[in-house]
């Protein structure tokens, strides 16, 4: 296995995150680079769901992947294993990373050279929504075994998130998950939210999101 | 259904949290109160574990429940009409509870008269592990789905929690869950953690979880 680069990043200097955000942002434009910030529970299958789109992807677009968690590395390991340049995060016990954050890992990574880097947060459907990583669209998981009643419990994940990825598809016959419900009560937090389907295991559904995910990143590229 | 007890609690006023969790425990002692702290991802079963294990509890020891949430009364709906008294409480968009906030709604529950009171904490792997809540034992629950990694991920969630419950067994057949990883990888974090096995579907293991629970409410109230 390749040597992984670990960073760890320090809490933010700044005092107005957004502003950063969006200072952030304007950096990526002029770099072309299209930054995705993926959220969700721990154990949603984040990774899981970014290898198998990863396929799609990484011989259309020039990708990097930086992954965030308090500990261990296990993630990276597994992209890199895959082919895909990734960085590994650790926040030093925070629960989200906010833009400047971002930026170190950025930095660290080169990604001037990519079109394409998916900022993997922290497992967590609360804090990461809070905070403006000065990604250009923020994509969610929720995996079925979770239940559909999580829009319910957690407004702001689903309220800034402009993409919903339902995974773990293959295991619907075993749960008692509402597509229905879990539709109505993501759109009660955010009309304009996308809801695909996908199954990370089966790969039903990547094909989809991997368009999605590539039409993004031309619109903010071109 | 009855009308549900809503508590916005709010942030505390106390500079040293663990100072203040000792003098609730104090409270808890005199008043012969076991307060179980239930933490776990969003979606693992905090609650359907809840309701398998109190209809073995609710004639043995005199239980309550307080269901925390950022949004959403869903839970403390599911419980009482299961029987067992049970609040809602609202945590303004906060990630997790400390003690203070558990005081506040343990007050308007009148915990006095309750032998266990159980706080279903805030679906969240991080946050609530970095606050005492006041309470006699934590109790973290992992679910098949999310993967047998966790305990590298979120160390301090299983470093803080005297029991390690396994929920949904029952779908073990269709999720590479190792047992033996998920128990050396908690047991690194913390030797002497519990580990057990339930599905609250299927009803399986849920009577020695119960059974965990009354001998430490017996040992904490005798």
């Amino acid at each position: 296995m390749e040597d992984i680069k670990i960073i760890e990043v320090k809490q933010s200097v700044f005092q107005n995150n957004d502003e950063d955000a969006n200072r952030l942002r304007e950096s990526l434009k002029q770099s072309k680079t299209f930054l995705l910030n993926l959220m969700s529970s721990p154990g949603s299958g984040k990774t899981s769901v970014l290898l198998a789109v990863s396929k799609y992807l990484k011989d259309k677009v020039k990708m990097a992947v930086m992954e965030a968690d308090i500990d261990s590395a296990v993630d990276t390991a597994t992209m890199l294993e895959a082919g895909v340049p990734s960085i590994q995060i650790h926040t030093g016990g925070m629960c989200h990373l906010d833009a400047d954050m971002t930026r170190q890992g950025l930095k660290e990574l080169g990604y001037e050279d990519y079109e394409l880097v998916v900022l993997e947060n922290v497992g967590n459907l609360v804090c990461p929504a809070e905070f403006d990583t000065g990604a250009v669209k923020n994509m969610t998981i929720l995996s079925v075994p979770e239940g559909h009643d999580k829009p319910l419990k957690y407004p702001l994940m689903y309220e800034t998130s402009q993409l919903l990825v339902i995974n773990k598809t293959d295991v619907l016959p075993y749960f008692d998950f509402d597509t229905a419900k879990v539709e109505e009560y993501a759109r009660m937090r955010n009309p304009d939210i996308d809801i695909l389907y996908v199954s990370a295991k089966t790969g039903e559904g990547i094909p989809a999101l991997a368009d999605w995910i590539y039409k993004s990143v031309q619109a903010w590229n071109q």
